[in-house]
C-alpha cells in the first residue's frame, strides 16, 4: 500500500500540471471574440449551479463532505478548460462557422457539457480517486462532444438541443463505468449519511432546484421564455409528486430525504428536450409528474432488483435521477414531434417526412446511449488498470484518505 | 395514534394529487404570453429568496431542519400554481384587462403571494403536519388574493402596491391560526436550537437580507431603482441597530442570534409600502432603525407579556418580525402620503381629496389586518378538526416523527 | 473583568448608535440619481459576495461562526454607509463631477472598498472584539479612499482601476493592525477547526470563486466581457494548481482544505489589476497558476520562517490569499503595460512617457502598500489602548463570549 500510495503522491500533481500545460499552449490560439450572446447572469446562474449546487447536492456521504465539493471544483477547473478546447478542436476539424461566435457563449457551453462528468462522478461518488476522476473527466469529454458531432451532423439535431444530452449520456457513461468498480463492502458504515449531511445536500438540491430553469434556457435565446416557464412547472410538479410518492412508498408513510433530492430534480430533467416545442404548461407539468414517478418507484423497486443482479453500484440515484427523467424526456419529445408533425401533415409536410424526423430523434437518443455505454465501460476498465487503482475498497467513502485532518474531534 | 396516523399515511398524498390534478387541469386554459415586462433575473431572485432563503431561515429548531427545508419546498411547489389558478380566476370574474400580460409576471406575482403562506408557516412551525400546511397553503392563498381584490377594487390601492401586503397578511393570519393550535409543552427541549442549526438559519437569513431588494423591487417597473436603493438602506440600518439593541436588552450584555435574524429583516418589511414615495434615503434609514426597535423589543418585553396572555406561541418570532414592522410602515406610507399631498394642496389636489387618500390606505391597512384575522381563525378550527389533527404534542419540533431517519447517530 | 466588561457593554450601542446619527444626517445631503449605469444583477452579485461569500469564508473557527458571519454584516451594513459619506465628501472637496452620477455605483464602489475591511477583519479574527471591527472599519474606509485619491490625481491611476488596490490595501493594513495585538496561546484549542467548520468555509469559498468575475467586472463597462474571461480562466487555473502543490507540500501528499480556500481566490485577486490590459486568456492562466503557487508556498514556508520572527499572528492566512498575489498582479499589470508600449513605442508614445507610465504605477503600488501599512500600524495601536481592549487572551476565537448561547449541547 505505502508504494501504491507513494505512486499516487508523485502522479496526481504530474499529471494535472501536465494537462493544464497543455491547456495554456492550446488556448494560445483562442483568442476573445466578444459579442455576448448570452447574457452574463444566465451564465452565472449556469456556473453556480455546478461548482456550488452539485458540489453540495453530492455532500449526502457521512465522511466525504471535503472531496464531494473539492473534487467536484477540481473537475469542473480541469473539464471546463478541455471541453473549450475539444469544441474548439472539432469545430476546426469540421470547419462550422458560426459555432464559436462568443466567448462567453463557449464558456456557457463548457459548464453545461461538463454537466454529463458532475453526473457521472455522482455514480462513482467515494470510490474513485482524483487520478481516476480527473482522467475520466478527459475521456468523457472528449467522448461527449463526439457524440454530440454525430448527432449534428449525421441525425441533424439542432446544435443547441444535442447539449440536452448530457444527463443522457452522463448517466450512462457512469454507470457503465461503475460495473467496472470494485463493490463497497455492503454494511460500509461510511457510506451511509447524518441528518447534518442530509441537509448539507438538501442545500445544494434546492440550489439546483432554483437554477433549473435558467440551466435548460441558457443556450436558446429563441424560446428562452418558453424553456424557463415550462421548466419551472415541471419542477414544481416534479417536487410535489416527489412527497406524495415518498410517503406511499415507504414501509411506515414517512417521507424520504433522498427520494425528495432525486425526484425534485427529476422533472427538469425530463422536460429539457421537449421544452421548446411545448406550448401549453400542463403538458410540462405531467411530464414533470411521470419524472417523478420513474425516478421514486425506480430507486424503490429497479434498484433493489436490478443494480444487484447488474452488479452496478449507484451511490447517488443517478440512474433514476439523470438517466431514465432524460430517456423519458427524450421520448416525450419524439411524442411531441410526432403529434406536431401529424396535425401539420397535409400542410406543410408529407409523411415521409415526419417518419425520418421522428426515427432521427430516436436515433440521437439511441447513439447517445449506446456510445455513453461503450465508452464508459472502456473508461471503466482504463480506470482500474493497476497504475490508477490505489484506493483500497476498506477506504471508500472516507476524506481522510485524501485530505488533511488536522482536527481535533473527527466526528463529522 | 396507530390509526390516527394511517389515517394521515392515506391522506396526504391523496390531497396532493387531487390538488395537482385539478391545477393541470385548470392550467389548460391557460396559455403563455410572452412580453417579458420583468427581468429573468429579478424573478430568479426572488424565486431563490422564498426556495432557499426562508427554507433555511426556517432551521434554526434542533430537530426540525428536514420538515423546515423540505415543507417549504412542497408549499412553495403547491402554492405557487394555487396562486397563479386563483389569480386568473379572480382576474377572469372581474374582468380587468391589463394584468395578465406576462407569464414570467403570473409566476413573479405568485410567489410574492407566497409570501404570506410562508409567514403564515413560520408562526406554527414544527406544530402543523403537512396535511394541514397543505390546506392552510391552498386556503390562505384564496384569502389573501380575495383580501388583495378587495383592496384593489374598493379602497383603489394601485395594483403592485396590493402585493406589499403580503407581510400584513401572512403574520396575523398565522397568529390567528397558531391561536388555535394546543401550545407546546413550555420546556420542550426540542424546540430549542444548537449552535449549528442557528447557523444554518443565519445562511437563511443573509440570502434573504441580499435578495430583499429584489423582493421588493421586483413588481415595480416604473421605480424600481428608487425601491431598490431605499430596501438597501433600511436594510443596513435596520441590521446595524439589532446588534445595539440585542446588547442593550439582554441581561450581561451579549449579542442574541435570534434578535439578529428576526430585526435585520425588519427594515425591508417596514420600508416596503412606502419605497416608492421616498424621496431621500434617510427617511428609508429611519424607518429601519424603527422597525428594528420595534421587532427587538417587540421580542425581548411584548412577547413575554402579551403572547401567554393571548396564549399564542410565536415560534420564529413573526408577529414582530413581519407583523409589527409592516404596521410601522403602512402608517409611515400614509405619514409620507399626507406629507406630500398636504405640500401640494393647494397646487394640485383639495384637502377633503387628501382626506379621502389617507383614510383609503388606512382603510386597506385595516381591511387586511381584519381578514386575516377573522379567515386565520376559521382556518385554524378547521385545521384542529379531528381528521386534520393527527400530530400529539409531544411530537412537535421532531423530524422523525415525519421523516425515516437510517442514520445511525440522530445527534442534529 | 466586570468592569471592563461593562465599559464594553455601554460603549458599543452608544458608539454605533452615535455612528448611525451622523451617517443619516449627513445622508440629508445625497439624494438620488437614477441613471443605472451598473447593471442590478451584477451590483446583486457583488452585494451577495460580500456579505454571504465572505461571512462564511471565515466560519473555520471550530467555534466562532456566529461572530465570522454576524460581525461581517455588521461590518459591512456600517461599513457602507461610511464609505459611501467619505466618497461623497472626497468628492465634493476635490470638485471632480462625473464620478458620482449613479446611486447604484455609489453603493457598488462602497462594498467593493469594504472588501478592504473585510480582508483585514480576517488577520484578526477572534482577536478583536466588536467595538474594535467598528473603529478598524471607519478608519479604514477613510484612508483607504484617501489612499485613492493620491492614486488617482497625483499618480493617473483611472478611476476605476483604483479601486483594484483593496486587496493590496486590506492585507498590508490587515496584518499591521494585526502585529499590535496580542498573540493568542499558541496551543489555543479553540483557534483549530472541524470537518464541519472547515465545510461552511468552503460553502463561502465555492460562493467567492463563483462571483468573481462579477466582482473584478462590476465597474468597468468599457471591457466588462474581457474582464469576464480572464477572471474566469484564471480562477480556474488556480484552483487546479491548488490541488497539485496542496498535495505535493504536505507530508503524506494529502490535500489541505486551507490550501484550497486560499490558493482558490488568490488567482482572481493577481487577475484582478491586469484584466483589461490581457488579450489572450493564456495569459490569465499564467497569472492564476503563478498566484497560486504563490498563496501555497507562501503558507507553507513562509508563515513558518516570516510571521514567528515579525510577530504577526494571521488567522485566514490573509497575505497569502490576498496580499501577495495582489502585488503579483500588479507587477503583472506593470509588465504587460510595459510591453505594449514597448511594442508601440515608436508609432503612438516615445520611450521617456513609457519610463514615465511604468514608474507612475509602480508608485501606486508602493504608496498603497506604505499608506497601508503605516495607518495600519498606528490604527493598530489605537485600538490597542486601555479603553477597547477588553477581550482576554484566554476569551480569543470563543462566541460565548460575545454572543448568548441558550443551546445545551455547545460542541460546535
Amino acid at each position: 500500500m505505502a508504494s501504491t500510495y507513494r505512486n499516487f503522491l508523485t502522479s496526481v500533481p504530474w499529471l494535472i500540471l501536465c494537462l493544464e500545460a497543455v491547456c495554456m499552449v492550446l488556448f494560445f490560439f483562442l483568442g476573445f471574440d466578444i459579442s455576448p450572446l448570452i447574457p452574463y447572469p444566465a451564465f452565472q446562474d449556469v456556473n453556480h449551479m455546478m461548482v456550488f449546487g452539485f458540489g453540495f447536492f453530492l455532500t449526502f456521504l457521512k465522511r466525504y463532505g471535503f472531496s464531494s465539493t473539492g473534487f467536484n471544483l477540481l473537475i469542473i477547473a480541469v473539464g471546463v478548460q478541455c471541453s473549450v478546447l475539444v469544441e474548439a478542436l472539432l469545430h476546426f476539424l469540421i470547419g462550422g462557422s458560426s459555432w464559436f461566435d462568443d466567448s462567453l457563449k463557449r464558456i456557457t457551453q463548457a459548464s453545461v457539457s461538463m454537466t454529463s462528468v458532475v453526473i457521472s462522478t455522482g455514480v462513482i461518488l467515494g470510490r474513485a480517486n482524483p487520478l481516476q476522476l480527473i482522467l475520466m473527466t478527459v475521456v468523457e469529454i472528449i467522448f461527449f462532444h463526439i457524440s454530440r458531432c454525430i448527432n449534428t451532423l449525421y441525425l441533424e439535431v439542432p446544435y443547441s438541443n444535442s447539449l440536452m444530452h448530457v444527463h443522457l449520456f452522463g448517466a450512462y457513461f457512469g454507470l457503465a463505468v461503475s460495473s467496472q468498480f470494485p463493490e463497497p463492502s455492503p454494511r460500509a458504515e461510511k457510506s451511509s449519511s447524518t441528518p447534518k449531511s442530509d441537509l448539507f445536500s438538501m442545500l445544494g438540491t434546492l440550489f439546483l432546484w432554483v437554477f433549473w430553469p435558467s440551466f435548460n434556457s441558457v443556450l436558446f435565446s429563441n424560446y428562452r421564455q418558453t424553456a424557463i416557464y415550462n421548466t419551472y412547472f415541471a419542477l414544481a410538479v416534479s417536487a410535489v409528486t416527489a412527497f406524495v410518492l415518498s410517503v406511499l412508498t415507504t414501509k411506515d408513510g414517512k417521507f424520504r430525504m433522498t427520494d425528495i433530492h432525486s425526484a425534485a430534480l427529476a422533472g427538469g430533467v425530463a422536460v429539457g428536450y421537449a421544452m421548446g416545442s411545448i406550448q401549453h404548461p400542463w403538458i410540462a407539468m405531467i411530464l414533470g409528474l411521470l419524472a417523478s414517478v420513474i425516478a421514486i418507484l425506480g430507486s424503490s423497486c429497479l434498484q433493489r432488483c436490478l443494480n444487484p443482479a447488474l452488479k452496478i453500484h449507484d451511490a447517488t440515484g443517478v440512474h433514476f435521477t439523470f438517466g431514465l427523467p432524460a430517456v423519458l424526456g427524450g421520448l416525450a419529445h419524439l411524442l411531441l414531434v410526432g403529434i406536431e408533425g401529424w396535425i401539420n401533415i397535409s400542410r406543410y409536410i408529407n409523411s415521409s417526412y415526419l417518419g425520418s424526423l421522428v426515427m432521427t430523434h430516436l436515433g440521437a437518443i439511441c447513439q447517445t446511449i449506446s456510445v455513453a455505454l461503450v465508452t464508459g465501460f472502456i473508461t471503466g476498465l482504463i480506470l482500474n488498470l493497476r497504475p490508477f487503482k490505489t484506493t483500497p475498497v476498506s477506504k471508500y467513502f472516507d476524506d481522510q484518505f485524501y485530505w488533511e485532518f488536522p482536527h481535533l474531534a473527527v466526528g463529522f
